[in-house]
């Protein structure tokens, strides 16, 4: 079939690509719709390796997707043929100790689509466990639905933080996963969303998304404005999505006494913690792993009108020019958020 | 002052009575604007008792109120004349050994108004603590924020309930707390709502509150509709708001698998539970009396437009029509939801 | 093989039965070397059903066993040839949705020894998975392991009631589910656990198993003893494990304000339940089935010695006399605990 | 009266002290009767300050107490004279806002004694509010009594890790609040504690205290023995009393996945942390803050004999002897871990 394959750092190739695969009793087969570019891919794509994870083999790259069933296994009976569905790209073995705890996201023996040795999705068609797949619900489209793995990032930040309804929260950067992440804090029962970022077009498009204050730390406090906004009180939850080290160190400062905070941009190395900033507030700190368990969450959100990603999906590619979409991706500019290529 | 007061079970009287409240250093004077009619007091009126609390002493009624602040003491720093304002009407001891543990509302002392001995607030004014009063937000009116006191038992209910985002909930019994409970698990992180009730037009009004499911149990089965829109699974969250025996008795045939229920409504007695059906879903129930903590919280989420509780303001009446305004509460049409009185 | 067989209601036989069972890649083979006799048991005997579980072909019974491995399938890493153990009797489909969530004892899918039309332990040997087999402690004798099948119940209820350090707790019931329920509730943090019973010799027994008050509902009020001991604040956690309805009826009344309730106990039918009572407490209720993830923690707190089950193992049998001793269970006198069954 | 009294850094004084204190309805007086140094003591006296608390006049030192009641106020209804009881050192501000919450520690209002410009209670009486009084339970020493202090910080700790019963902990350093940690987290339900330390004798004590493992950590590895005692799967939870930057630095290294890191030990500047370490595990992390609701729940488990800090108690001196006793706990052997100083 033809695929974007990743051949070695910095090289793509869109073209065949011979992969057999057979359907399981409790798999479906998907024709792939719609693929959105990850961090990740690029990561891959530029550096040939994330932290143990090494590009050694040719791979398929992509894993934010949603397609249609083609082919059902035998004991399937949540999906039939003709169903619109999105994919959790991570399959735990179902028997691993996490797994049977309800963290199969902490299973180290996830097989996680492109990421090496295994094949992404962009490529016409995949075979995946029924368990793994979700249909999704009439008012949403493919673009929407292929927004549901970055989005599921977001949710488990949003679980992890248990909100109380009407919960004032801090989310630090403006990337991709800071946006979901406020889409889903204020779905998940915050009542306002202050975003931080140092780039105002950034800010400018979070701000559109519902109650955001937008603040760009590069010229305002954001300590002082959580102070005048919460009465010298402080945020009930800080997700911290930017991953940078100077949020990092920031991090319990906007922080109510009793607060969370929820890490969940990774830094590129360990980070300076100020241990006693949290003691003195009995901060709880939650980290952010993938996720589990909220795919279907998601699309109920999407479903109702809770969630509306449709704005950050900025981009869209058709899949022959999957090669210049990659190179766009790469470069991002400030007023984009997510580029996303379609299938036939 | 003139106000509205309860002279004996069945007799109001709307006229002068004699009451001095001086203002202590951490209280707040206000001049009332709008009043709820609840049920309670409806009871009060009809009964002359709820429970152990007995009517024995002419008694001002109301405890749904917003206002405009006219005087604070000395030590109150977060309010200021001319605030708008809304109270909560419970005022429990601070040294108390609940209220030490941030459960003030289970404080046996509460001191609660139009609950005897404690006088209610149809009048023109009141003093009350400073910490037990809170600003409104400038785009909410004094209509809606007199319906925080009732929002406030559906905001507990949702918090009790420790939402995860993208829950499920059923809402037995579409009456005023039925419905504020709705708008509080949809704020609060609920995709969709299903309400429950036997009449017609309740679930009407309730089914364009938003992503809203109205069930006519007098004609459907919830066990079927919930079960076929999740696939057999059943709901997350049941929040028992009717009181009703064979509600109650039902409330765990929906829920999924560890799901929770909640129990809002009083029933008049004793009621049928299924221990072996909350069994075999380990089912976690929790109980709501009251509220605590959460009146700021339900301000926020109605000034940032996630919670919009006009529609169920169906009825006003002026001061000088209280004891008009009584009889129509009394009799509350299935059309109506909230009553309420407006001071000059 | 021989086994111990209900051939109908009332009608035991102890000889040859003929099983096969083939030892699949993540299985172990194990040599039953004893099992104790549960109630349920008992029931199957006396009654030929439980609910919906009828015997209808003749069944092995017996599911609280220990014993020792014989040989292990060739997935299996975490037991080798010789290992003591004791087995989880319920084993779950790991691709079910409550499985995947963590909670695999609510899989309605469980298949569960000497429940129809599934086989029990009462024989030789048999076939498990080894994810659902625990390795023994040196201390702890195959008495004490066949122990932790009915133990991992108490476990689960001190699991779900949250308890804090120091919490004190009621335990209606001391027949072996309150008995191991109040060892499971001191350690797992509880300063102080009062037994409630109508017999006094089970309540002499359950006095000596720690810091434990008895208490003989029959003869002094419950309600009264916690007022005194708590200066009227009340328990913070009240485990139900009698079953009866009385004890069901007034299980919030010793509670505290913000405690929790935790059913074990299963009743014949519905029973009374005081929702208000609940409500100006809030109370938070617990129910358990069975029992998840606990087998191993039992295990850990028997090996260091926080967990003594021995006193409860009050009478042993051979194999030979199994049909002596399930007639001797049926009727047990009430300074028994537990009757147990050793193979050779 | 007569004081131990720090003139100022470095200079102790043992004589008279103008000190007046009057008895409000809510407060009790009590005889002092045994006083513990805690490090901050020693700190005070060395440095003359810890972070922004300053001596700027003579204060008196000591915060750990236990004494007899001698007086009543006139509202007080839960103590009465000669009661054995022990204190809480810090008053809250009861109508904070974190007051309100139960999180009474985080008040920044709290006055606490021994933290300038309050004065400690090495004399022979004070005045305290009942509700932060306790009384001790018959079989528990003075000397035991004024551990409940520290014991508190454990207690905190262990009530933050949400303990499942039979979970396994590290506790990283062996000083005093790593002893009383590993105290409060095996009778707060962990089934073992691994304890850590570079010091020999220090574990050689704590290995005295029950189901603990001491692991040496300048000649062992404390991640080998971990991995080897739990199959490779981790610790439940770390709690890190060392403030060590090193120790910090690893404490996700040996947790297993889904585990809690408590961060109890203050280290003396902001610290390295693993991010990435903890997201893989999505590892929960809480801080603790002195301690709130733990005083009566460390006494109801040192009553029940679930907790013997006897062994702790390592050296006693007079009160005469004070300023003696202050120069040996400032260079504190290994083989000791808590000095005390009686009173008459």
């Amino acid at each position: 079939m033809e695929a974007l394959i990743l051949e070695e750092t910095k090289k793509l190739r869109l073209g065949e690509f011979a992969i057999e695969e057979a359907l399981g009793p409790r798999d479906v087969r998907i024709t792939i719709k719609t693929v959105g570019i990850c961090g990740s891919d690029i990561h891959y794509y530029e550096m040939g390796r994330i932290g143990p994870f090494v590009v050694e083999a040719p791979m398929i790259l992509g894993h934010e997707a949603s397609g249609v069933v083609t082919e059902v296994g035998g004991e399937v009976s949540t999906l039939k043929v003709g169903d619109r569905v999105c994919m959790e790209p991570g399959i735990p073995d179902p028997n691993s100790r996490a797994s049977r705890l309800g963290l199969y996201n902490l299973d180290p023996k996830v097989r996680f689509w492109a990421t090496p040795p295994v094949h992404g999705i962009l490529r016409p068609s995949v075979v995946h466990p029924a368990d793994f797949t979700f249909k999704i619900p009439e008012s949403v489209t493919f673009a929407e639905a292929a927004m549901v793995e970055p989005l599921a990032v977001g949710m488990q930040a949003a679980k992890k933080a248990r909100i109380e309804p009407g919960d004032l929260a801090v989310v630090m950067g403006a990337g991709p996963i800071g946006m979901v992440t406020a889409l889903a804090a204020l779905a998940g029962g915050c009542s306002h969303v202050i975003l931080t970022d140092t780039q105002q077009p950034k800010l400018d498009l979070g701000a559109s998304l519902g109650p955001v204050t937008p603040v760009n730390v590069a010229k305002e406090s954001l300590v002082e404005i959580v102070s005048a906004m919460t009465g010298g009180w402080g945020a009930d939850v800080v997700f911290e999505c930017s991953g940078s080290a100077p949020a990092l160190a920031g991090v319990f400062a906007p922080l109510r006494p009793g607060g969370c905070a929820v890490l969940v941009g990774m830094p590129g190395s360990p980070i300076t913690y100020d241990v006693v900033g949290a003691q003195i507030k009995e901060a709880r700190v939650e980290h952010v792993f993938r996720y589990a368990h909220v795919f279907p969450r998601a699309l109920a959100l999407m479903g109702s009108g809770s969630i509306d990603v449709k704005p950050l999906v900025t981009d869209t590619f058709e899949f022959a020019d999957s090669i210049a979409a990659f190179e766009y991706a790469a470069h991002l500019p400030p007023t984009s958020v997510k580029a996303q290529i379609t299938l036939p």
